[in-house]
């Protein structure tokens, strides 16, 4: 399946949500991702005019949410639902991690409807809510300080459907090619610039071949890791034409 | 280096943010991630109120952050700082994903300081900005909604620093230890389970060993795939000895 109709297929669920502009956070977090089905259950305020503010572009999401009475209404039709818990739960289902946790979640909606499921700001799910679930995952932190923000949470959680549903496939074409880059320059044109340098260096006294110490090492290594571009080979063999012609003149 | 000394090397620099909200959200975003230096240059507002409010129990990052007339002030003494940019630049610095970049910023770290570059909220960061970073990196987004909250943004990327400073070290011991689980079963407690099981359904009449299609087969794979502990064996055992003996009264 398509990865973006596979993401599609992941509901986002948030339960007894506190604040209406972390609605609209969560709506702008999976607008990013490419997520779409976001589900409420008993929201304290919704609709409401700071979820839309803080939607931006992405009220979209708001508009097509739909509420519910109970969790369970939420997941009707769902065949795998993941809870997010800041904590590892006595008698919970089975734990993992945002990353490890997401090869299972779309390969469950290969053939369904998925959930990710989130409490609210203050005491996230209830037990109850997470036994609901067939699995929870923890987003890793500093043992100090392990509250994220619901909106940043659901942002980590897309991001890594979304890398996980894109996984393996090469990145779209506008991010691979940089409109000013030349093709890579061939072994002897290098070289022809590092003699071109060289002589340059000679010729202006800054280098004695008779004592070459490790300058021109020095120079090929840092050439070597930038990795020459025909058109920089240019520029650069011009900068050194260029100084020699001066150099010439005023002999 | 320790891990958690790993990512105090690594400063946020939020350039020309317009929100003081959302500077809170960072610090918090940072704080949870195990980050503490916040750099500002030019915010329009801070401190401010509203920063507290969003950074929540982070209040210290915002009390230590520093702000700068610059953004060269705010990366003196890094050796290595990483735009974030919604789009490939023309003539930017080496391009990657926070995923892939991050094993570079964290080999940095361990000699130095590094940074990550965020613009504000409608810009992002102007060219020259991009261009005075050693490398810039894209969050991966449906291409039609590109921009993601910056409280969000920094959240991903602090999170993929994580991550990766952590990468192949064991989970902390809280997260592998479920109270309530036993130890896993050996081979022959879950085939005497099988054993006791077969002989009750053979005995309520709901299996019958001379027409088993595959009822045994399926009952194992269920069970297989679950993995039985010894605590599960024995409710479950229990549960079929309790409703034999009450066949047995009533027969």
């Amino acid at each position: 399946m398509n990865p973006e109709d596979l993401l599609c297929r992941i509901r986002i669920v948030l339960c007894q949500t506190h604040h209406p502009g972390n609605i609209g956070a969560v709506a702008r977090a999976m607008n990013t991702m490419g997520l779409s089905r976001l589900h409420l259950v008993q929201p304290k305020t919704f609709p409401d005019a700071e979820a839309t503010a803080r939607a931006t572009s992405s009220v979209n999401v708001l508009e097509e949410a739909t509420v519910h009475p109970t969790l369970d209404d939420a997941l009707v039709g769902t065949t795998f639902a993941v809870a997010l818990s800041a904590r590892r739960r006595d008698l919970g289902p089975m734990f993992s991690s945002p990353r490890d946790i997401m090869p299972d979640l779309l390969r469950y909606a290969e053939t369904g409807e998925v959930a990710l499921v989130f409490g609210n700001e203050t005491t996230g799910l209830s037990n109850t809510d997470v036994q609901r679930c067939q699995a929870s995952v923890t987003i890793p932190t500093r043992p100090e300080c392990w509250s994220l923000n619901l909106g940043a949470a659901v942002q980590v959680l897309c991001y890594e459907a979304r890398m996980a549903a894109f996984a393996g496939l090469p990145p779209p074409v506008d991010q691979r090619v940089t409109p000013f880059s030349s093709a890579r320059a061939t072994h002897e044109e290098v070289e022809m610039f590092y003699q071109h340098l060289e002589t340059a260096m000679t010729d202006s006294g800054f280098y004695n071949p008779e004592r070459p110490r490790r300058l021109l090492a020095k120079i090929r290594r840092l050439f070597g890791r930038a990795g020459l571009e025909k058109d920089e080979i240019n520029i650069l063999r011009g900068i050194l034409a260029a100084q020699q012609a001066l150099t010439v003149k005023e002999e």
